[in-house]
């Protein structure tokens, strides 16, 4: 992996890091990274996803999904870190015969949509809850389980399980000897794309998981006490400093569509790691080229609060265009598609340093196991360094639970004050 | 459709907009309506996008695809607004036996896939580019018409064209006989969903375009001099005077599966309109209830920057969660899907006003063609008020062009002095 952070610097971009900014930032990664690797040693809680590319076994992911191996399509039920990472990782890999689908939201029309349009009787069910008790993901299965019995299919021979050590889903699996895999313990969800977590999608579909959790190893032993060895630390640095600047978004662009749940992922992993005690930049999820056409506009000639971060692979497959019969376009022959969009890439980039706006790239060789494992292993340090720049509890999500108990008091699930709380909005409304 | 702006006020948010600033905003609102208004009567550039319900005449465009009505898929090729308001309202009008696929990117493995997926003899091909000469939209057409004659097909019997009164695509359509629609003269791409740039693949599907015409009318018919008596103006008069405040991030976060292309297609509304001149609210992308698990927890507690904008359908078919063999789970027998996300919009709202955040609630009966028309003609029509109130050229997008010139010239379409300026970028690498 490649990262350019020369776009950044205070040289092009306003706000930017001058040479003396970027060393007194490296001293700060210094000491942060002694701090990770500390936390990586012990296994602490959080630290402890650093060390997944070592920990996950693929052997037991294959076993455990082996009597699901004639599927036509998996069907991923779960919610935020139980579905993103699944998400990412088969869809970065390319397609496969084997169709990946995700149910992560309770939009009734939606679920029916996604019932009607699967063969059930050949459909393996990737239910993912640390907990067990996911009020989403746990409504979700029941209603996937009805519809399979509805369908006349044994839903305990297509359902594979992935929780923690205890709770109703470990239960469940139990009960009907289900094949069951770990959440690994010590690792947020958002951490976990490179454990059963986000595997097991990719283990039906035939992907290469040793090539994954390779490439995460080799980020992870990439890992050096200055930003300016370390690709991940560079890029969790810069993001850093400049959110010290003023720079309050971070927009991730890549260009490659196979890449646009990456960007969902990095949204994910960005807010709520970064994202409390009134600060974390706020991650925009964009796509390249195509939001050049939608987002460009804004990146440029608004507010100077913006971190562009462009991907892309170094190479990837061609496709070229055929010589025109419109003179106007004559340019456009002989190219290929991907040396267009790799031309719009960097053209962009150029228009945003032309408007002083920082930008950083991200490159990969190329969109394989070993590159996507990489790249999902980095930005997990680069957050991980951030939230140490920054002294937040990178691991934690506290924010999220007074929705929780508010949505579970509404429903009748307890006696929430939360919930008391809904009935008390104001309202003003315009009709 | 209802809004309700109860959580912005300042009794409930920080920033928040007290009765004073609600009033003084108000003043503005009247004056910044007549210019709409004598924009919309004197048909000026973009102005004219607000008379489009009017304009468009759902015949026509039926007239121009009916060779095509035997199509199993419809294929869109265009870019931007040419793009988006196709897929938001394919999307939000539900499942068509004819399946909507939009090639919007020049992205050579994604291409050849899509291209691969499709019964190319049952094809329609949507292509629209208002100049004509959009390099992206051309490349990936001259693309597909070979892809098409390599399996046998006609292409000119099965494309449809839509762009501006000249250019090579009309010239095209002329010279192939092709059915063509036009571009509606004075309005900007990202404002043109209800016209034919919006409606051909609703046509092919079957979709009932009076109704979503008869929805954009009735928004029309209810602009008026005061924000507290029009919908879509409160909208936009809110939004504008929390930016005033330093709300400088407006998450759009549908509770509806196949409202998430309208997020999309409201981001790209939102950030060229009025991303310019040094301002504009960042548009953020979410979708309810899945980013819950993923953005609340910023939106919460990371910088009190956001307007978090909750829109959903009042009703909803409805899915029933089978009873639960999980005693931790019993409180979810006997709900629907449906009324758990209704929960959880209703759980989140509050939680945001909890923590001091604004959001704003809209709402609209249900997704049908009329609420569907309705709520992107108000959100356009937020947007331009807005942009009065913000003194910014909303109908504009320069700064886009810098880039276009650079992809062009190093494409060898030309010789632009931006090309130049990409091989000079500032390299900082580390690997």
């Amino acid at each position: 992996m490649n990262i350019d952070i020369g776009n950044a610097l205070a040289v092009e971009a306003d706000p930017g890091l001058s040479e003396a900014a970027l060393e007194a930032l490296d001293d700060r990664v210094g000491a942060a990274h002694d701090r990770i690797a500390a936390g990586r040693e012990a296994g602490e809680f959080g630290y402890a996803a650093l060390n997944l590319p070592e920990r996950t076994d693929p052997d037991a992911i294959r076993e455990a999904v082996a009597p699901l191996s004639d599927s036509a399509a998996v069907l991923t039920v779960g919610i935020g870190g139980s579905a993103l990472g699944a998400a990412t990782v088969s869809t970065a890999l390319g397609p496969s015969a084997v169709d990946h689908r995700v149910l992560d939201n309770v939009d009734p029309a939606h679920t029916q949509e996604v019932l009607d349009s699967l063969p059930l009787s050949e459909t393996a069910v990737n239910v993912v809850s640390r907990s067990g008790t996911t009020a989403e993901t746990l409504a979700t299965f029941l209603v996937v389980r009805e519809a399979m019995t509805e369908a006349g299919v044994d839903w305990t021979e297509r359902t594979v399980v992935t929780t923690g050590a205890e709770g109703p889903l470990r239960e469940l699996a139990d009960e009907h000897a289900l094949p069951v895999l770990d959440v690994p313990a010590g690792v947020p969800g958002r951490f976990s794309a490179l454990s059963a977590v986000g595997l097991v999608p990719a283990a039906i579909q035939g992907h290469d998981l040793e090539g994954l959790l390779a490439g995460g190893q080799r980020a992870g032993d990439s890992l050096a006490p200055s930003l300016l060895d370390c690709p991940a630390y560079a890029y969790g640095a810069v993001a850093h400093g400049l959110e010290e600047r003023g720079v309050t978004v971070n927009a991730v662009m890549p260009y490659a569509e196979r890449l646009e749940p990456f960007a969902e992922w990095f949204a994910q992993l960005w807010a709520e790691s970064l994202g409390k005690d009134g600060g974390g930049q706020t991650p925009a999820r964009a796509l390249g080229a195509t939001d050049q056409h939608s987002q460009l506009q804004l990146y440029r000639a608004g507010p100077p609060d913006k971190l562009v971060t462009l991907v892309r692979p170094r190479e990837r497959p061609e496709l070229s265009v055929p010589e025109p019969d419109i003179d106007d376009l004559a340019y456009l022959g002989g190219h290929g598609l991907g040396e267009l969009l790799d031309a719009e890439f960097e053209a962009t980039e150029a228009s945003l340093a032309a408007a002083d706006r920082p930008n950083v790239r991200v490159e990969v060789d190329r969109l394989d196991a070993e590159a996507v494992g990489e790249l999902l292993y980095a930005m997990e340090a680069a957050c991980v360094l951030a939230g140490e720049l920054g002294g937040v509890a990178t691991f934690t999500q506290p924010a999220v639970e007074w929705g929780k108990r508010a949505a579970r008091g509404l429903l009748g699930g307890g006696d929430f004050e939360e919930a008391a709380a809904v009935d008390e909005k104001t309202e003003r409304e315009v009709e």
